[in-house]
């Protein structure tokens, strides 16, 4: 259904844009993201503009000669949302990394969408500013973390991407340049084209510009290790925070596995193991923050007292800069510690209410066990989002990719069940669609599909992610 | 384009709803909302239905005949959004009005959509919760707030509805029953339709049930009435407030005029009008809120010295709930007092940057003096929503209106130039639609007409609002 390119429309898009591969010549990366069992494809082309412009000439090309056009930021996702299926043309943004300007009166910052999240933080940080969202991936672009309303730690005092994105700009998929949003916080001027690009995973057009919403920094931050000898008690703790008007940056949970492997890998043991002579089951890790330092030492006095009330065993204050990098620098590794002892990997990032995490766990870990599968989870114990890996060890990839279909097909049906949804900050890529669709029903799904037909009349951009399936 | 009701089509209706009313039994508010200027029309017939299925059976009668549903909720708003400008059906969702269950683990109260803001907000209160938005009109329902995405007072700190709503019930024009989001904070599955639905204003969808977000009530408030010589130097303390992390719930500006206005209609003066020989010309009124007594006085001193700084003649605090009110009297009361004081009304709630806020009534002042216009004004310092009025006094509606048609035209082109947007929260409707093409452009409102068209296909629902122009 597509064209194929030829000769004459690379020297097209070579007349507008002087950062142009063919051939040979593309970066092998760009076949791929994090997780490359969701499938490989070159692009036949590849180019890395500097401006909105020359992005727009390029897509506009691209749809006059019915070309697949798929945007990529870092290539740090997890649901293959950046590889380009169908081949065509690949826009790497990874080259308009520039943080345009900062507006102190309005608060917000004005960049290119192939900023990196690390770097903007850091920019940040300099000013005395927060630009809060903080996935785990800090080398991914923010137009990728807008494009998938990307989570992170702190998303439960400060909330997901979406609440920081003020304003876009916009490549459509006809070439069109447009703005959506503005700086401003409040607004109904009719429907929120805003909010329906955010999570939209470079289906219905490419972000190139962004005006992002940051606060001022506060002024002290503390962690707390909190060790429990299992993960209901640990678990049933998180609504008294909110109950007691505290209000955690973050509150993630783990069990005691991850953390061993998580610290074999990193060659370094922080968080205790056993406490009077009982072993501890689970974690959590919460931070706290504040405006001075006798504002977050009365939180931590506070939620000490709530904790141990509620049955931990411990609490574990980590005050200063590196004693707060240690009590991290495990979670940090959970990824890459799962992937150090495993040949293939697949994942999940489900999202269900707080109230049904410990239910849910228990339900995840029996369907591992029936389905002969190995499985290591963790998660954002203050927002629900789970997120649950499969690990070959010594299965073969087609045995593993059978067992793993079935795994998911029950526990994405059983999220569904408890009022859960498919993915909390990953999005749906190519490699989740299927229960996206068991999930929120043929209905919504045309919905999707028809707002995709909208935008994108001939489906030339990022085809065969998140609702349409070719 | 639409057809006619029949016998024989309200004999259908009347099978599936025992809450019709027909032609001289219809409520005759139902031809108008707050703002009769944009046009009046009665329904053909009423319904008020009790339940979603109700709902979606009295749709999908009038999709299958191809005649027109207007939505309505408390009929408050005040774009003609309610109106059925082409007859028809009236669904009146008043009688949807059961609180129907909390959830106090995953902090959110699930309602059926006609619920009063007013009767929600008091029910929260009486378990310790805030349900956080808080648009001037109490006696809206917190359907229709989540359809014009409603702001409110407290938007500076705690967010719009938009940040409210977590999952709905929508009945489809073509009668289909569907949900959209999930009782979930974090969420990257698939398009969001929920947020595409928030502040659709009836136009794609009727929503019938709202998951919310609640959270615990801030234990202490207080209340600061500012005085200052004038507007310039009063909005130019908004920013300081954020950089000192200081988060008011509410910063409102008012000038001289309105003041005096207000307190003539409600025969109660709270406000200072001369401080040591010199005049008054504007004030902020903040609330600041906090869990205890002495973080508040902290606050409060914190804010004193830093208004007095920053220009302001007095600081007057307001501690007591008895206090509280009286300080937001006088601002509750502006468009009562203006209405009393004019035979017509037309208004606008436009948004703009906050640094732009000064400026920007600078021109809209001699704009209206241009139009031969009395203009009376207020608003929400803290994030650039204003009320801008324009009364008639003694002028024929038709030269009134020729008047305010131009005054729009050119405020609402500065509104977009200094980056701005039509409407901060009261919405499009059928008022402010050629603004609203004007301010996001063809291809933003082709988007969007695409859009309705994929919800909408017969175009019945709630026609000749936000995008469709007949």
């Amino acid at each position: 259904m597509y064209n194929q390119l030829t000769d004459e429309i690379i020297e097209q898009i070579k007349a507008v844009s002087d950062h142009v591969t063919t051939g040979a010549d593309i970066n092998e990366d760009y076949a791929k993201d994090e997780m490359p069992i969701y499938g490989t494809r070159m692009p036949d082309l590849a180019v890395q503009p500097r401006t909105t412009e020359e992005v727009a000439a390029v897509v506009k090309i691209c749809y006059e000669n019915n070309i697949p056009v798929t945007p990529r930021g870092a290539g740090t996702g997890l649901a293959g949302g950046a590889v380009p299926l169908y081949g065509g043309v690949l826009i790497d943004l990874i080259r308009m990394n520039q943080i345009l300007s900062y507006d102190m009166e309005n608060f917000v910052v004005n960049i290119q969408a192939g900023v990196l999240l690390n770097d903007l933080a850091e920019d940040c940080s300099s000013r005395g500013m927060l630009y809060p969202p903080d996935p785990g991936e800090k080398f991914a672009c923010v137009g990728g973390n807008v494009a998938t309303n990307a989570g992170g730690m702190r998303a439960v005092k400060y909330g997901a991407t979406r609440d920081y994105a003020r304003a876009m700009t916009v490549v459509l998929p006809t070439g069109e340049i447009t703005h959506f949003g503005a700086t401003v916080s409040k607004t109904s001027s009719g429907y929120s084209l805003l909010n329906l690009m955010i999570g939209s995973e470079g289906t219905l057009g490419i972000i190139t510009e962004l005006t992002l919403k940051i606060i001022p920094a506060p002024n002290t931050v503390v962690s707390l290790i909190i060790p429990y000898e299992d993960l209901n008690t640990a678990l049933s703790t998180v609504p008294k925070f909110k109950m007691a008007h505290m209000d955690p940056q973050a509150i993630e949970f783990m069990e005691r596995e991850i953390i061993l492997a998580s610290e074999r890998y990193i060659g370094k043991a922080v968080f205790p193991k056993e406490l009077a002579g009982q072993e501890v089951g689970a974690y959590l890790l919460i931070t706290l923050d504040g405006n001075s330092e006798e504002e977050v030492d009365a939180l931590v006095e506070q939620a000490a007292e709530l904790v141990l009330e509620a049955g931990a065993m411990d609490v574990l204050v980590a005050d200063t800069p590196a004693k707060i990098k240690d009590a991290w620098a495990a979670r940090s590794s959970f990824l890459e510690a799962i992937m150090e002892e495993t040949k293939l990997l697949d994942e999940c990032d489900v999202v269900v209410p707080i109230n049904k995490i410990a239910d849910y766990l228990k339900f995840v870990n029996k369907t591992g066990e029936e389905c002969g599968l190995t499985i290591k989870s963790f998660g954002h114990a203050g927002d629900g989002n789970l997120h649950i890996y499969q690990c070959s060890n010594d299965l073969e990839e087609d045995e593993f990719k059978r067992r793993v279909d079935k795994f998911f097909g029950i526990i994405y049906k059983e999220a569904t069940d408890v009022g859960g949804l498919v993915s909390g900050e990953h999005g749906i890529g190519s490699g989740k669609i299927k229960y996206l669709v068991d999930s929120v029903g043929e209905t919504n799904m045309a919905l999707m599909e028809g707002i995709k037909r909208v935008f994108d009349p001939k489906m030339i951009l990022n085809p065969g992610k998140v609702c349409y399936r070719l």
